[in-house]
């Protein structure tokens, strides 16, 4: 069950009808989840803004370093040109480059891009190294194809799947969550989606009350240690240029903050943020020099922030409450947040409708 | 009273002995509160590093731009240089230029400073203006320069005093808050202080507990509007490199995220942070082409992070406990944080020890 | 005489009919040079994209901090928000705050603005301390209105004139120099103009003819030395929006490096862009959530690159032809460039038609 | 032959005694160069700032965006941390992912690394899919762990080698060029280091002579066109920090810029820089919370600046004078830079000693 399921809101906005980053039109998710023998415990995610070829119809994106200590493939060129041309995909801290490369090929093999020599994959990652033998780098190139091809819209699978398959979240198992928000329709009644992979430290609060604090179980995250990281990936059919998708990308850390994260500093903490609206695609060839795409307002970008802060911060909840404990590598174990305490924690805080 | 002496607690780090701003060695603040009439509700507070000559000893800054739409003067000179030269002044946003004028002059009348042709004040706003007839500029050089010299060690003034006489922050009265956070001794036992002025919307948390949201009252500011601001300043005895400052900068943010602070598009939020660390101090003449300071290990920066979110939480409510109810220009009245009805909440949530 | 008129030509592109910033279309400049008694050796440059209420009608613009050591105003909102909603003003490091006083008031008293609250001047500087009494502070909000109210399109004044009177260019008389280039017709045929305000250091480039070198007469700015600055402002009728102005203004730096300059510590060096586009003009008030502007493809942009680049080149090298040799404070003699000498060095590097 | 064994000179500081990167002491670059059939023309190039295990004691460095149209991995990290940990290794476009894994081998595979579970490889490309098959991504990470195994000091290759086998610069054969500066003694002594891999247009010049123009010969890189690149890297024994190494990867742009380098639209421009100062490296591992290194101040960079410019136009310069005619893929040729024709060039316009 998921964080809602339970009877727990997060805000004051309405999410879509999935909760899901697929309530964003058009959106796809797929997953790779590498479960083998005792030291396996890794995978791929991907999420995909549009169906048709992204490397020719370029969507408007960008990416804000919350902590930049990380492998992230793709910063440098989404941030001068302002567009992603891949599908985005997360996997492990190792495992970067192996998806660059898929991603690579996956891209060079579309109809239509026989001529095309560069490609800049995005592609993000957290260290699972705690319950994955992550130097033994099991991901292949056909994992992460799979994920690209196997991704669909509908409800998307969380917890322990895919590229969250051995996260670590505030000590508890992590992993995929996702969530959205609907703006209100005089705020242009866009979709925002987030889709999160969760392996990092802090205190946790749930909906505001002091999990981690009351439990006595904070991880040592503030004291002198360097694990983490937390990839937030936001979606949206309001069409933005790239600078407010940075400033878009920007609040998410504001709903990271809400769950008792605090960026540490070995959390490499990245958001990408992408405009799926079909106006606002760049198409890799034109015959004009300058192109004219709707764009919101500064003035309006306020109730997409709300938005994003709220999806992202029920999207690493619901991590939280659909992944299972797990047993890796050298017999290591994590156990799943512990519903029953943590739920009669949030009902005494009067947090349960 | 504050937060603290209701018997509510932030976090799990233990504030310094004031709980202020002043608990970092040296540190010094003045107010200069201009109540004028039926129209005049500003002011200007300044922060003091150290009590030696600034410009001749500047220390270690950096500012981070949570929201960039503002006025703040001087960002570009210590983004390049790493180092704050001047006190710190926060004023009204039509006030900047003038206080930029004051600190300059102060800069150049110091003894030692007789040569000096180039000054970077830093001086930073929120916008008054719906209490304060902003728009007649009535904050003189005098003003600026008697904040300065006013400074001083021990306990800091809060609510409707200084910068924040005129703020408005969730709707209630804003104003200036401080609090400060000791790291344990085996992270270094430095101190963190924060001071901020609050003049920024969202739907109010404290202590977790959604205030706002409870109480139907959060403004329109997730709607399409554009107002607000937040200025936080965090000063630490440790010993930082500039690098290391952005980052603490940057978590200011997430403090102000944990009040429910949304960074809304006409929110100025911005962060100034200082090392006030003797050993990192950084002559304006010197002999030598390279110098050693200590530095603190990027793997030693988390408690100083996990101090700055939490400082700059109680301080952000520090202030909206301060302050008091105001009517101003056209007869605006603002109302002070309910406090019994609020406090009732705390207490429902069991956040009241 | 300018520099063209000597028969010397800087690069491929064709300069528009004045060779100056106000060769794109609706741009204006105006100057108040301040000369007295012996020591003030100063004054005031401001540059119009347009002729309407700007603050209503916004444009798009970006700062590029090609070495941030300076006091420029306005850089944090132009950076977040993308666009320019004042007239531009370049003077002296210690009138930056009159500056932005004076274009604050302008701007509140514009009709249509009555209602305005908040204004973001965009003020840059060089330090003209040798030949001026900068410390003096000269400078009134008065000149700086007067240089707002004087701005005209045609001809634009160089040399010792408005914000370059009393400025040093490789250690020669500096001062306003300005240049045009316009794209050939398959690039859009649009205009790039640049006026700049130079001060600042290195080995001169004339032509590529290193005539610092030759001379042996370039200054210790390679030394352990801090003084310096350039301001170049960049205008266009190409639309482009705020990121791609931004990578523009980063090409002005390569303009700068050809003259032989080497953005020394000391060195401010910021170039501020804007297009001057009327359908990319953002309104200060709308009715709608999104709009939709034209804006240059980013496969469109080499050529504008390159126009900047030269107009930047000759712009610097105009400052230093039409500068007259000044003496100001404390007797502080600058001669102009020699340039029955250089022009002899650049005859015999074949550089003259 | 190299620029300066013709008795060219480019500015006014002295070479070290190879006038290559590797005068840094401790700094060794390695190639391998894969020719092979009619179509592969590809390779590698590695830079190892010190012959001990780097991953252990990592070197401060800083990542400039001069354009960041490109693949460069590892930025994100140097960015936040401000340090390198691996060798840097430079090669073609769609080769980076598989660079990334092998430096990732090297470093897990080094003696004292067997715990590490992540690594930031830092790899730089352009794309040399003219003259080579770069779409069959012919190289493997055996071909790069080679590179960096055969790294040595002394002379260092240049022309087509390496990662510059079968790069374009300026319409002519680019490749890999290096140059180095010593600053004066009263400015350290120190020794800055440049090794270009040049793939980029523009309108070429030497020496301040307009060859390009001169000829007739610049490509269209001013119209409407996305290809080039030239990543830039900077080493210095001068004991520098991140930010003042991010300002002196700053100016390598500006030395680009003298040999008519325009950073089109389509050039991936990077400069990578690194200090390699024995007090200056910081320990993977240590007991301290905090450090004391020497760093260069502010003030002291200007030489430091000016040295890195020099170096880098020479190095560019020098990989056009070494590159000898390729022909490559789909039997396309590239001539090398015609030096007789060139060489009367520069005679004429008296740059010959």
């Amino acid at each position: 069950k998921r964080l809602r399921d339970h009877g727990i809101e997060i805000g004051v906005l309405n999410p879509g009808p999935l909760n899901a980053v697929t309530d964003v039109p058009g959106v796809r998710v797929g997953h790779t989840t590498l479960i083998k023998g005792d030291n396996v415990r890794t995978g791929v995610t991907a999420i995909l803004p549009h169906s048709d070829n992204i490397f020719q119809k370029k969507v408007p994106a960008a990416i804000f370093l919350g902590n930049g200590f990380g492998k992230l493939a793709g910063y440098s060129q989404v941030k001068e040109l302002g567009n992603l041309e891949t599908p985005i995909v997360l996997t492990n801290t190792l495992g970067v480059a192996t998806a660059v490369n898929a991603v690579v090929d996956y891209t060079l093999n579309l109809p239509h891009n026989e001529a095309v020599q560069s490609v800049n994959a995005v592609v993000g990652e957290t260290n699972d190294g705690y319950l994955n033998d992550i130097r033994g780098r099991h991901l292949t190139e056909k994992d992460v194809l799979l994920a690209i091809e196997n991704a669909e819209p509908g409800p998307v699978k969380e917890g322990n799947v895919g590229a969250g398959t051995g996260t670590v979240c505030f000590g508890f198992k992590g992993g995929i969550g996702t969530s959205s928000r609907v703006v209100p329709k005089e705020a242009g009644g866009y979709t925002v989606g987030v889709l999160a992979q969760t392996n990092f430290g802090g205190m946790l609060k749930i909906a505001g009350v002091d999990v981690g604090k009351q439990m006595g179980h904070y991880s040592d995250s503030f004291k002198y240690a360097t694990d983490g990281s937390c990839m937030m990936v936001v979606l949206t059919n309001a069409p933005l240029n790239s600078r407010n998708l940075e400033r878009l990308a920007k609040r998410a850390m504001l709903g990271l903050a809400r769950t008792g994260g605090i960026a540490s500093n070995g959390s490499g903490d990245y958001v990408i943020a992408v405009s799926t609206a079909e106006a606002s695609r760049i198409p890799y060839v034109s015959e004009q020099l300058a192109t004219s795409a709707p764009a919101m307002r500064n003035e309006a970008m306020t109730p997409l922030f709300l938005a994003t802060i709220e999806a992202t911060e029920e999207a690493i909840l619901n991590s939280l409450f659909t992944a299972e404990s797990m047993i890796g590598r050298k017999g290591h174990k994590i156990e799943a947040l512990p519903k029953t305490e943590v739920l009669e924690m949030l009902r005494e805080a009067g947090k349960i409708r």
